[in-house]
C-alpha cells in the first residue's frame, strides 16, 4: 500500500484498521493561526457515526477525537496535526473465516498483500473515513474563515430521488431529517424504503450532492490538477463510490451547446451554471457542485452463495447487525470532508501564485 | 499553473498552447528495453486529428511526433522520453479580440494568470490532448508486452445511445465506422444528428465508454491511489469532461445490493462484474470498464451573448469551421491514453511490492 | 510547515513536539510481510535515548514504540504502520520565556509560524528524531532480510578524530564504548573531552560516519534522485547536521583525477573506493560510506548575551541539565535509521522497474 | 529512472542525452508575469559552455536556448515553460566501444538499463546541465525581481584554495578572471596547475562556494523539507559532487558552541553569521552560503587500466580533446542555477502560508 497520503501542499495521511486498535491521521502543510474548533469537529464525527436511525450498524462507536499535535491554546501551530480516535467496539464474532465476501475488498487484499484478514475488512473498511472527517473537518474550519461553505445532502435512495437543483437545498431542510435529505416528505420515503429493505435483509444504493458556496475565482491546477478532476479523485476514493459527475454530469452526453452554454452577464456572474462553478479547470466564482453515486452495501442479512480461501463453493451467512443497509447517512460528512481537502489545498496553491502577481503591481 | 505533470511513478509532463510553437511532453520512469512501434503511435495521433467528417475541425494538422530523447536503436532506454509535434495551422484570425466565450476558459485563466490570451485557449485548449496522446501511446505499448488492452469507443451522441454491455464490444466494430460506435446502424444515425446540428450551427455531448482487458489482480493503492479515483482523476482532467462512472455506474444508486454483487464461482472468477474489475480500489483480475460523458463543444457555429473585457454586454460571432461540433471521435484516443497512463503506473507499484513478497519466500 | 513526509514510494510521515503529548509517525509504503522485531526497534530507541553518561541530558523518557496500526501476529500487513511514543518527561521550567536562545531555530519559527513557542523547541526539538528512528528501524528490518545492513559510528568529537577508513569498523569494538568510537583509546580521549567541556559549560561539534554494506548495484534514479543527493538531503535534514560527504569527499577537491579513479578489476570490483559505493547516482554494488558533521550543541551551561521578543538586549541564563553537550552518541542510531529510508525507498523504486526487465527476457 | 523531476511547487523536467538530438526541459509552476530576459539566460548558458581556456574540453556547442511554450510578449503566462537545446558536435569517435570507463557511469547504468551506451555517457553526461542552466536562470530572474541574489565562484583548485569569508566575495572580482576565483594572483596559480595537469593527462578536482544574498526570513519547510536539505539534494545531484556543506560547515565537529553560536543582535541580525543563514531548517534573513566539492574529471588524457563489457582486462585510451580537466568554471553557472530552483520553490511554499496569516490579521 503506498497511497495512504491525499493532497498536493496540504497532505492528511491516515492510518488505522476496523479492527485494530483505532483509526488516525495526520495533516501536514495547514497553516498556522486557524482556530481549531473541536466541538464541531466531534458533531462531524457525530454524523458520521452509526445511529440508531433505520438501516444503520448496531456498532456502536464513541468516536471522540484526540488532538496528538500541532494545536496549541486551540490553535494551530503550522505543525503536523495528528489525531486518533480509538476503535472501543470490536469483535471478530461478525466476520466468517476463510469466506470470501460478495463485492467485497476480502479477494484483492488477499491477493495483494499475500494474507487474509478474518477482521471487519482491515483497511478496506468504511472505518478508515473516520480519519477523512477529522482531517476534513480541520479543512472545512480554514475554508470558513476564508468564506467558503460545503454541504453535502442525500439526493437519491433507491426509487426516491430529489429532483431540485443543488443550489436549492438549504441547510435547515437537510438537518431537519435523519436522512438529511432536502425535502421532508421525501425522506419519509426514503425511511420507509429502508425499513422494507431492512426486512428482507436487503441493501441499497444512494446518491449524495454537494455545494460549494464562496469559491474564489482561480482554484485548479491545468492541466491535470484540475479542479474537478482532483474533485473525482477525492470522491471516487470513497468507499462504495461508483460514479462522480459535475455541473450538467453525465445528462450532457445528452444535450446541446445552444441548451448548456453559460451565457455571461453584467458582473461577471454566469445566467446559469452548468459549468458546475469551473471552467477550464479553475473555479469561476460560481457555485461548485456535484453529484456521487455509491453502490448497496455488499453485507446483507441474508446468505449468499461463495467461495471459501481454497476455491471451494460455500455460502455466507447473513451479515449480522453490524452493517448499515446504505452508505447515506454516514457518508454525508466523508463527502464534505473529502470536498474540504480538495479545495483547500487548491486554495493554498492559489495564494503561492496569487502572492507573486501582487508583488509585481 | 502547477498541475502539468500526471502519475506516481511513470510520470507525464506536457507543454505547448494551441496556437504556439507545437506540443510536447516528457515521459519519465519508463522501463527500459520497450520496443517503441511509432508508427502505431502515430496512428492513434491520426485517430486524434482533425478528419474530414461530419462534426470535426477544419484545422489541420499533420501531428507527426517527433522523439526527442529517451529512444535508442527503437527501444526505450529507461531515460526520460521527450517527444514534440509541431503546429503548423495557427491563425489567430479566428478568434476574437477581447470577447469572452461562453463555457471555455477565457474567463479563469484570465482572472488566475493575469492577462487575456486572444489565442485558440493557449493551454486550456483541446489540442493539449495531443501530448496526452503519444505519452499514453507508449504507456499502451509497454501494457501490450504485458498482455493488457484497452479499448474506448463511443457509447452516446445526443439521443442516440449504445445499450450493450462494454465487454460486448469488438474492435472491428468499433473500426467499421468513423464514429468508433460499436453498431453500425447506430453510427449512422449518430452522423445524421451530428450533419443536422451542423446546420443549426449547434453542437452535442456525447459518451465514450472504455474497457480494459487483461489487467491482472493487484493494480490500486488504498486508500487514496485507489484504481478508480485515479481513473477518474485522468478521465475528469480531459476538457470538457462531465462525469465519470464505473462499473454498476451511477445507476447504482437505484439499485439493490442483492441486484449488484458479484458472486464468486469457481476459479475466482465473479458471475457477473458490476464491481467493474475493481474491488476495494484494486484491481480483481475482471475486465475494467467505466464511462465518460463530455459536455457539448461550447463554440457554437452562431452568435452567442457575452461580455467584452470590459463587462459590456456584447456578441461572440459564430465560431468558423475551426471547431469539432462534438469532442466525439477525436477524444477516444485520449480516453484509452489517459487509461494506459494510469494502468501502466500502477502496474509499476505493484511490481516494487511484488518483488518484495516473492523475495522473502 | 509542508514538509513532514520523507521518502518517494516508501514515505515517512512524522509529527509531536518536543513538550506536547509525545512523538510519532507513519510509515507508508512498506511491504507485507516483514518480520517486525520489536525489540530491536525498542533498543534503536535506547540507543537515541538520554544516557547517563558523560554529556548527555538529564532528561529522562523511557521511549518505548507503541504501534497503532499496520502489524498482525508480528508481520507487516502491507497497510501504513503508524507509531507513538508518549512524551513522560516534560517541564516547561526549562525554557526562559520570550528570550531568543541563539543558533536556535527560536527567532525563525516565531516569524514563519507567528507565535513565540517557550516550550522546549516544539516541532524543532532533536526529540523528533524519536520518530525517525523507529520509522528508520522498520525500513532497517526489511533491509536486512535482503542482506543490507548499515553501521554509524562517532569519527570525531572535537579534537579527537579517527583517521581510519571507514570500511575498517566493525561492530564489536564501535559497541565496546559508549561513545560508539571504533577506537577504545580514542574514545577515552572523547570522554575526557567532553568532560571537560561540561565543566566549562561548553558543547563541542562532531562527525558521525556511516557505512551501508551489501547494496546491490542499481539504488537510484537520475538526475535528481540520485542515490547520493537523497542521502545528503537526509542527513542534512537532521538538526544540528553541517556538512555531509561521501566517498572522496569535501578532500576532493585537492585531489587528482589519476588518484581518485576507482579502477575496473575482474569480477566487476573495483581496486580502491573513492566513489563511495555509487557512480551516476547509482549504486554500483561496493561498501557506501559518508560522513556527517554537526555542529556542536547551542544550549550552553552557561549565560549568553541575545535579545528578547522586544528586540531588547538580554541575558539567556546557563540551559541546565536537560541538554547534551554533544550529539553524539545519540545522533548515531538517527543516522542510520536516516539512511535506511533511503536505501529501502530506493530499493522498492529499484524492483519496480527490474520486474519489467525480467518480463521481458 | 524515475528521477528526472526536481523541486516540489516550481517543478523542472529534464531530458536529453548527451550525444542525442539536444537537451530539454520544463519548468511548471511558474508565475505568471514575469519578464524572462532571454539575453540573460544565454549568458548562463555561455558561461557553461567549453571555452577556449585552458583546462576545457574541445567539445564546440552554440548552445542558444530554443523556448518551445509558456512565454508571450517576453513574460511568463503561467503555462510550463518548455526550452531545447540542439546538439550540434556530436561524435562517437571519441569514446571507445565495450570498455568501462573508471569512476564513470558506465557500469551502473549498464547493469540498472540493461544495455551499453557507447555515446557519451547518455543521459550520465555533464551535458545534461545545460537544462539545469536554463531552469535555473528562469527560477534566478523571478528571485532577482524579489531583490534575491546568488553568486557562485571557485574557492579552490587543487592546492590553490581562497581562505576568505564568502561573505566578502565580490562580483567584479569574480567576473575579472576566467576561472571566477576572487583573487586574481590565486586564479593565476590556479590556472598554472591546470596548465601543468593537462601537460601530464591529469586532471583535478575543485571547491566551489555559493552565496545567496536578499532571501527574507521564513523559506524551509521543517522537519524533511529544510532549506540546507533541499540545496544539499540539489547540489549533491550535480555530476562529480562529492562533499557539501553550509554555514559553519564539516569543520564544525571541532569547534565548540561558545565559538560558533550566533549571537542575536540590536535590529534581529546575528552578530556572526556560523548559521550561513539557515536556523531549524528556515532561513534566518543572514546571507546563506555553503560550499560543493567537486571530484576531478575522471576522464584521463592517458591510458588506464580497466575491464571490457565481458570482464576481461584491457586498456582506456586517453580521452582525447573532449573533455574538461576540471568541473570548474563551467559547473559555476549550474551551481546558481540550481540554487535559484530550490529558493524559488521555498518562496512559492513560503507565500501559500503567508497570506493565510495576513488574512488572518
Amino acid at each position: 500500500m503506498a497511497g495512504n497520503s491525499f493532497g498536493r501542499i496540504l497532505v492528511l495521511t491516515t492510518f488505522g484498521e476496523s479492527h485494530g486498535a483505532g483509526i488516525g491521521g495526520v495533516l501536514d502543510g495547514f497553516p498556522p493561526g486557524i482556530i481549531v474548533d473541536k466541538a464541531w469537529i466531534n458533531r462531524q464525527l457525530k454524523r458520521r457515526r452509526t445511529g440508531s436511525h433505520t438501516g444503520s450498524s448496531a456498532r456502536m462507536e464513541e468516536d471522540s477525537v484526540r488532538f496528538l499535535s500541532g494545536l496549541k491554546d486551540g490553535q494551530s501551530t503550522g505543525a503536523p496535526i495528528a489525531f486518533w480516535v480509538e476503535n472501543q467496539d470490536v469483535t471478530d464474532a461478525a466476520y466468517p473465516e476463510g469466506i470470501l465476501r460478495p463485492s467485497h475488498a476480502d479477494y484483492t487484499y488477499w491477493k495483494k498483500y499475500g494474507f487474509f484478514d478474518h477482521d471487519g475488512g482491515g483497511r478496506a473498511s468504511a472505518r478508515e473515513s473516520v480519519a477523512r472527517v477529522v482531517g476534513g473537518a480541520l479543512a472545512a474550519l480554514l475554508l470558513k474563515q476564508e468564506g467558503i461553505h460545503i454541504l453535502a445532502f442525500t439526493r437519491q435512495i433507491g426509487p426516491a430521488c430529489w429532483k431540485g437543483e443543488s443550489s436549492q437545498a438549504k441547510v435547515e431542510a437537510i438537518e431537519a431529517n435523519r436522512l438529511c435529505c432536502p425535502d421532508q416528505k421525501l425522506a419519509e420515503e426514503m425511511e420507509n424504503y429502508l425499513q422494507e429493505l431492512r426486512s428482507t435483509g436487503d441493501t441499497t444504493g444512494a446518491m449524495v450532492s454537494c455545494i460549494v458556496r464562496g469559491v474564489p475565482c482561480g482554484l485548479g491546477e491545468p492541466a491535470y490538477g484540475k479542479l474537478q478532476a482532483d474533485l473525482a479523485q477525492a470522491m471516487m476514493g470513497i468507499n462504495a463510490a461508483k460514479g462522480f459527475e459535475y455541473g450538467s454530469g453525465m445528462g450532457s452526453a445528452a444535450r446541446k451547446g445552444s441548451e448548456l452554454n453559460d451565457i455571461w452577464e453584467p458582473g461577471f456572474h454566469t445566467r446559469n451554471n452548468h459549468s458546475g462553478g469551473i471552467q477550464g479547470g479553475i473555479s469561476n466564482g460560481e457555485d461548485i457542485y456535484f453529484n456521487v453515486a455509491f453502490k448497496p452495501v455488499p453485507s446483507l442479512q441474508r446468505a449468499q452463495p461463495t467461495l471459501n480461501e481454497k476455491g471451494e463453493v460455500t455460502q455466507l451467512p447473513p451479515a449480522g447487525k453490524r452493517h448499515d443497509c446504505c452508505v447515506v447517512p454516514r457518508v454525508i460528512p466523508v463527502v464534505e470532508s473529502m470536498s474540504a481537502l480538495v479545495i483547500a489545498d487548491h486554495l493554498l496553491m492559489k495564494y503561492a501564485y496569487q502572492s507573486f502577481s501582487y508583488h509585481k503591481k
